[in-house]
C-alpha cells in the first residue's frame, strides 16, 4: 500500500534517527483505486477557462510586496499598482513549465519520508486552532503541552504520515516565539515530516533554518524538509506576509502549500461552481509564483472551501457543495499536473458526536475519491477549526486506518477468488473453519481498534460507553506509550542554541 | 433531481390519496453524477468468470421447492436431487433476455411512485430488526406502536421515498398475523410505496392480496406496486420459503429483491474477491428464476455482505471490505443490466454516536457510488440489525437529505459561475450582500435540521447537547405532526375485513 520514498535519505540521518513506534505502519499510502471521474471535461473546460477569465479581467492583488510584482512585471503579466491582470493560458505555462508533478518531503527518520503527488496520499493531522478540546477537562485554549500531545500522539498513531504544522496553537508561549518551540517539539517528539511557521517572513525564516541545522543546509538546498500552509486572502487578494512566506519557502526549495480559503458566500460566490472557478484561479497563482521565484521548488496546490448555514450565515462543514468542490478540483489538480492538497476530517460539531463523525465522513471521502495527495486536517477537528479534540483526533485515526484498507482496492488471485474454499465448502454448510478462512483470517479486514462489534449484553456490561468514551482510554494510552525518537544530541544542542539566541533577540510579544 | 413516475397512476386511486407532507419532496433522485468505476473491466471479467464457474462446478441448492427445481430442468440447467448445476453463460442470458432494466413500483399517491434502476435512486428504512432504541426509554423490543411510528415518520421525512417493509419486529402481534397489521400500517399511514412478507408463501400471498384490494386486482397483475425482500441462505442455498416467496411475487408480476446475505469468513469466504464472486453467483440465479417463473416481471439483484471482527468473530459494518465489495457489485449489476439493491446506513453500534455516524456514511457512499438504486436499510439501522433508533433515523434522515444534492450534481451556467458577482465584488471586498448572493441564497446550500453551526458559546447555552440529544425533538416533531394521508373508506373497510377473516381463520401462533 505504500513505499520507500524515492531518494535516498541524508546519510548524516542514517545513525540517529532509527527508532519507530512499535506498530508496523506504511510511510504513505500508495492508491491503487482510480480517483473518480465525477465531471466531464467539458465540464472542467468552464472552470478552468473561468478562472482564466477571473485572472484575466478581474486580477489578483499583491499587497505589500513589490518583489512579487517585479516577478510578475518580468514573466509579462499586467501589472497596475498592486493588480495582476494575467493573459489567458500564462498562468497555467508557468506552471506546467517547472512544477514538479510529485516531490519527497524528507522525514528526519527516513522511513517516514514522504511522496507528495501522483498517486501518493499522505494523511496529516488538523492545523491551526486556538482551542482543544477532552471530554475530562472540556474546551481550553491550547498550550504548548497539548502540543506535544498531539505531536506525539501523531508519532504514535499508524495511520498518520505527517506530523502537521501548527497542531493547535500554543497559547501559553509569546505569538513571536512560538513557531521556534513547535519547529522543535516536530523534531523532538516525532521522526515524521512537519510544517514550518507562516505568520511572518522572519518565522518561516526560522522554521527552514532549524531544518538546516537538522538536515545540513546543503540537504536542505536540494530537498524538502518542510512544508508552510499559505492562505490566500479570498477574494483574489495575496497579503505581504503570505506571499513573502510563500516566496521565502519557494527560495529555499520548500514545498507552500497554497490554500485559498472561501466560504462560500463571503469570500467567494455563493454558488459552488463560481467558487471552484475562483479557488482554481488563486491557487494556480500562488503555484505559479513559486515558480517565478524559483522555477522547479516543490509546491502543493490547496484548496480549502465552505458552506454557510442558510439560517445563520456560519461556516458549515461536511455539506454536500463543498464535497462536489473536492471531486471538481481533483480533476482540474490532475489536469494541471501538481500534488493536491484538500479536504480533511472537518465538521462545525463541538463533539466527537454523531454529527462530527458524519461530516469528517462526508469530507474524507470526496478529497480520496478526488485524489488529494496530501490531506491536512485528518485527524482532531472540531468546530469548525477553532478545536482541536483529543478524542475526535483518535476517532479519526482508526477511520484514516480503514481508509488505508479502501486505498488499498481488491486483488484478484487464487487464493483471493477461493474457488478451493468453495469446493472445501459444501452449499449451506460455512467457512468459519476451513483451510481458506485459516490461511486469510489474520489479514482479510480492517482490525479497528475503537469500533465497538460485541453483543449489546457485552456493550452494556462494560459500561454502555458511546465511541467518544471509549477514545479517552485510547488517547491515554497513545500517549503513554510514546517516546521520543533518538536524536543526536549535538543536534538537539545546536536547535536549542538556536531558539535560545532567537527567543534572547526579542521581547515577548502577544499578538 | 426527481421527476414524476413514467406511467399513469390508476384512476381509481387518483381522487382518494391525493394527500402529501408538508414538505415538498422528491418522489425519488434522479442522479445526475456518474457512477465511480472502481474496477477495471479485467477485474469484472475475473469476477463474473469465478460467479459462472461456481454456478457450473458447484451449483446452487433449492431446498424444498420442487417448482423450481422443474424450472430449472426445462431452462436447460442440470438437476441433481435438489442440487441445480448451470452451464456458464446460462444464468446470464436468462437475466438478460427478460429482465425489465428499470421499472416503476406505485405508490397509492402516484406522486409518491418510485423509479427503480437506471440512474434513479431510492431511498427505504431499515428492516427486519426484533428491537427498537430511544434516548429516553433504551433498548426493548419493537411493537407494533413503534412499527407504525417508524411508518409515520417515513412518509414525513422529505428524504426517505419509501415506506420499507419490516421497519421493525412489532414482537406483540402473533407472528403469524403479524404480516397483515405491517402492510395495513403501510397503507393506512403512508402513501409512500411499501415492501410485503416474505416469511412464509402465504404470507407473501396475503401482502399482495392487500395490493389487489387498494390497487384493483387488474392494475397489480400489469403493474409493480409491492416489494418483497428475499434472503438466499448463503452459501449457495435458496430455502423453499423464500424460493416459493420470490415466485409468489414475480407470479404476481410484483418485485422480490434478491439478496445474498453474507458474512465474509462465515456465509463465504474470508476473502472480499471470493465473497463478490459467490453474491453475485446467487443473486443472479435468484434473479433468473424470477424470469422463468414470469419472463419480464421486475425484479432487484441485492447484496448484502459484512466482514467480521477478528477479536471476536462478530459481523462488522462500515468496513472498508464491504465498501469495496458495493463498488464491484454496482459494476457487475450496471453490466447485466438489472435494478441494484445495495448499502445503507449500516453500523454495529448501540448508539447514534460517533461510531454509527462514520460506519454509515462509510457505508452509504459506496453504495450510491456504486449505483444503487434501492437503498434498503437507509435510516434507523442500529447495532447491525438488531434494532430499529428513533434518534438514529432522523440523523440518517438528514445524511439522506445531503445525499440529495451531492446526487444532483454541479451545474454550468452563467449564474452558477457567477462572473458578474466577480465584476461586482472587488479583490479582497465579501460577498454576503451582493447581488448575486442574495440572487441565489436560499438555494445554494444544504440546510440541515440536526447539525449544530452555532458559535460555542450559543450551543453550551443550549445545554451542550451532541447531535443525539438533538435528534430526540425532531422525531417527536415529525410524529407529532403527522397526518394520515386520506383513503377510500370503503377500501380501508375491505382492507380490514380480509384481515380480520385472515386472522379469525387460524389460531396465533407466535414462532
Amino acid at each position: 500500500m505504500s513505499e520507500p520514498a524515492a531518494s535516498p535519505p541524508p546519510s548524516r540521518q542514517r545513525n540517529r534517527t532509527r527508532s519507530r513506534p512499535t506498530i508496523a505502519a506504511p510511510a504513505y499510502i500508495r492508491r491503487k483505486i482510480p480517483t473518480y471521474a465525477f465531471l466531464e471535461p467539458d465540464g472542467l473546460d468552464r472552470l478552468h477557462t473561468q478562472a482564466e477569465q477571473i485572472l484575466a479581467e478581474i486580477g489578483v492583488e499583491f499587497r505589500g510586496d513589490d518583489a512579487a510584482l517585479d516577478l510578475w512585471r518580468k514573466a509579462g503579466a499586467k501589472v497596475e499598482g498592486q493588480r495582476v491582470r494575467f493573459e489567458p493560458g500564462m498562468v497555467t505555462e508557468i506552471i506546467q513549465k517547472t512544477t514538479p508533478k510529485t516531490f519527497i518531503q524528507h522525514g528526519r527518520d527516513p522511513q517516514h519520508s514522504v511522496e507528495i503527488g501522483g498517486d501518493s496520499v499522505v494523511f496529516s493531522p488538523a492545523y491551526g486552532s486556538p482551542f482543544v478540546y477532552d471530554v475530562e477537562q472540556g474546551r481550553r485554549y491550547g498550550s504548548l503541552a497539548d502540543f506535544k500531545n498531539f505531536v506525539k500522539m501523531a508519532w504514535m498513531s499508524p495511520w498518520l504520515h505527517h506530523s502537521g504544522g501548527t497542531v493547535c496553537e500554543p497559547v501559553d508561549v509569546p505569538v513571536n516565539k512560538r513557531h521556534l518551540d513547535m519547529v522543535y517539539a516536530h523534531i523532538k517528539h516525532s521522526a515524521k515530516p512537519f510544517m514550518g511557521s507562516v505568520t511572518a517572513p522572519e518565522r518561516a525564516e526560522d522554521s527552514i533554518e532549524m531544518c538546516r541545522i537538522l538536515f545540513g543546509a546543503d540537504f536542505v538546498d536540494k530537498n524538502c524538509v518542510i512544508l508552510g500552509n499559505i492562505n490566500t486572502n479570498s477574494p483574489l487578494i495575496f497579503d505581504g506576509v503570505m506571499s513573502q512566506g510563500l516566496r521565502a519557502y519557494a527560495r529555499a526549495n520548500q514545498a507552500a502549500v497554497v490554500v485559498p480559503f472561501i466560504l462560500g458566500g463571503a469570500m467567494g460566490p455563493v454558488t459552488t461552481a463560481g467558487a471552484i472557478a475562483q479557488a482554481h484561479a488563486e491557487a494556480m497563482v500562488g503555484v505559479a509564483l513559486t515558480q517565478l521565484e524559483r522555477p522547479g521548488a516543490p509546491v502543493i496546490y490547496g484548496n480549502f472551501l465552505s458552506s454557510m448555514s442558510l439560517r445563520s450565515g456560519a461556516p458549515t462543514f461536511g455539506m454536500p457543495e463543498p464535497a462536489m468542490a473536492y471531486l471538481a478540483i481533483g480533476q482540474l489538480a490532475r489536469r494541471l499536473g501538481v500534488p493536491l492538497r484538500c479536504g480533511g476530517s472537518l465538521t462545525a460539531s463541538k463533539l466527537a458526536d454523531s454529527q462530527a463523525a458524519q461530516e469528517s465522513a462526508d469530507s474524507l471521502w470526496p478529497a480520496l475519491l478526488g485524489g488529494a495527495n496530501f490531506i491536512l486536517h485528518a485527524a482532531g477537528w472540531l468546530e469548525g477549526g477553532l478545536v482541536m479534540g483529543y478524542e475526535k483526533f483518535v476517532l479519526d485515526c482508526d477511520h484514516l486506518g480503514m481508509m488505508h484498507k479502501l486505498m488499498g482496492g481488491l486483488t484478484f488471485d487464487d487464493n483471493t477468488l477461493a474457488m478451493d474454499a468453495f469446493r472445501e465448502v459444501e452449499p449451506g454448510k460455512h467457512f468459519l473453519g476451513c483451510a481458506h478462512t485459516m490461511a486469510n483470517y489474520t489479514t482479510a479486514f480492517y482490525d479497528s481498534d475503537l469500533a465497538d462489534n460485541d453483543s449489546f449484553e457485552q456493550w452494556r456490561d462494560a459500561g454502555s460507553n458511546a465511541a467518544e468514551t471509549r477514545a479517552v482510554k485510547r488517547w491515554k494510552a497513545l500517549l503513554a506509550s510514546h517516546t521520543d525518537p533518538a536524536l543526536d544530541p549535538a543536534i538537539d544542542e545546536a536547535l536549542c542554541d538556536f531558539m535560545d539566541r532567537k527567543k534572547a533577540s526579542m521581547a515577548d510579544a502577544w499578538y
